[in-house]
């Protein structure tokens, strides 16, 4: 629930959505105001840790069969997909999320892209280049851990180019991913919401354990420094584009059980919408068993 | 075990092997013949279904840290890395084992490739042209399902080459594969050894079930008519190109949950032989702790 209720009337995070898909949705045109909404709340989920387990494992079988359906359905030309963008501060579990919600899915069937900072060469291009090569194919399941948005994110609260070139960024990655969708490409944009006190707590726990420090960088305490400037930042983006089509959804994150519950559901939802059809054979079934009974 | 004695000499399927490298590994240099080893049996593993199951599934949680451990080190500059190819024929269960062995994997650190007849691009390079493009980074774990032998199996039976083109080959790959370990690429060549009998049962399968219509292709059935000159064209390149730093490894197939134990043990053993090691922090980590306490 949001802590206070003003934010119920958009309908996010209000009980009495239809589906995790109304309920996590952001409505987009309105300022969302990331510090109303308590980063360790359950909507529309089990309640506690080990009842989250359960129903995030029990998803595993339907989420794989769907998954093979609309890989199937892609053998026969159905151009449909799913896109997965996961964003969020650093510890905010998009990489636990890949691991635990796609580690559920048929690994062959998912495409799975970490976008770091630019390379030489990516920055020779326009800043959609690079997304544009990992796009999943008919059939897949694509999965970005950060994304284009880092372009108005990072880049915003870094000033890495002209804020009118940053500002033009939002209608176009509004195009951009109406031309995806317009493709057959369901985009499902996650924001990984995490609080302050449990960034710190999940950078500590890296601190502590020596096999953890690999992830740790000295870096990642002066970006939290910049925490404010990249809240704000997230509540523009969310609000400039999240149009119906590739909304985004605003996930709580603090309790990684919920995380994971949440994401499967949202994707559970969005394949069953999608009703991926096994293709038909374009063959003689009889025939064909008759010959291979005569291959002894 | 070999269905004669014969083969034991090679050390092949012996039970005295000291590990499922040295049980599974084929010499290299002589010719092996497929139809002497039973596609059923299940060399130094679990004897039933019900210990196989529980038997991999056990080693997940091992393959993962092992993975982790190969991630983290690369973070460090180690260009270690894994690369798993699969080979056999239709049915023989290369799709089955990306699903359930890379399955117990975190999918972020595997690169999976299914490699189809080539498309005009493809064919206008050199028939490892592709191969070189799908390549396991450093840290990561690569997984072909089918591969460059491709262009020494079906290429040979197919005649798609010239003769003299495809004995050549076999030489190319070997000079290709010891460029990859020299780069530090532990190259894993699986070859999936079914029987014919199995082949047909699973083929009709298929037929049987109207869900798997959309995996059965007609020209099956006219590749199963060729199953002599297929296992002919395996067994050169089983002779060929074994070296002791890029062996195949020969894997009794017929029992799907024997195939999926002797993978995951297989990568296991060559995981505990890299022993990766997590990368000790460059940086100051009292202090980093003082920073992250102060940011409140």
């Amino acid at each position: 629930m949001a802590k206070d209720g003003k934010h119920r009337k958009s309908g996010i995070w209000s009980a009495d959505a239809a589906d995790v898909r109304e309920l996590l949705r952001v409505p987009g045109g309105e300022r969302i105001e990331l510090a109303a909404f308590d980063a360790r709340a359950t909507p529309g989920g089990p309640q506690d840790k080990e009842a989250g387990l359960e129903a995030t494992s029990v998803m595993a079988d339907h989420l794989a069969d769907l998954q093979e359906r609309l890989f199937a359905a892609s053998t026969a030309g159905d151009r449909r997909r799913i896109l997965l963008v996961l964003q969020g501060m650093d510890t905010s579990g998009k990489g636990g999320t890949v691991k635990h919600v796609i580690g559920l899915f048929n690994p062959s069937g998912c495409r799975i892209r970490a976008f770091k900072a630019p390379t030489p060469e990516e920055r020779r291009h326009d800043f959609l280049w690079r997304i544009k090569r990992a796009l999943p194919e008919p059939g897949e399941i694509g999965i970005f851990d950060r994304s284009h948005y880092e372009d108005v994110l990072i880049a915003r609260v870094r000033e890495l180019a002209p804020s009118k070139e940053i500002a033009n960024r939002y209608e176009q990655i509004n195009r951009f991913e109406k031309s995806l969708t317009d493709d057959g490409v369901t985009v499902v944009k996650c924001f990984l919401h995490i609080s302050y006190d449990q960034q710190r707590r999940r950078l500590l726990e890296r601190l502590d354990n020596p096999d953890k420090h690999w992830k740790f960088n000295p870096g990642d305490i002066e970006e939290r420094a910049l925490w404010p400037a990249y809240q704000k930042a997230y509540e523009i983006a969310l609000e400039r584009c999240s149009p119906p089509d590739a909304p985004w959804y605003l996930i709580p994150a603090d309790r990684k059980w919920y995380r994971n519950w949440a994401i499967s559901r949202l994707l559970l939802e969005h394949l069953e919408a999608l009703d991926p059809q096994y293709p038909k054979g374009d063959f003689d079934v009889e025939k064909a068993r008759e010959r291979l009974l005569r291959s002894g």
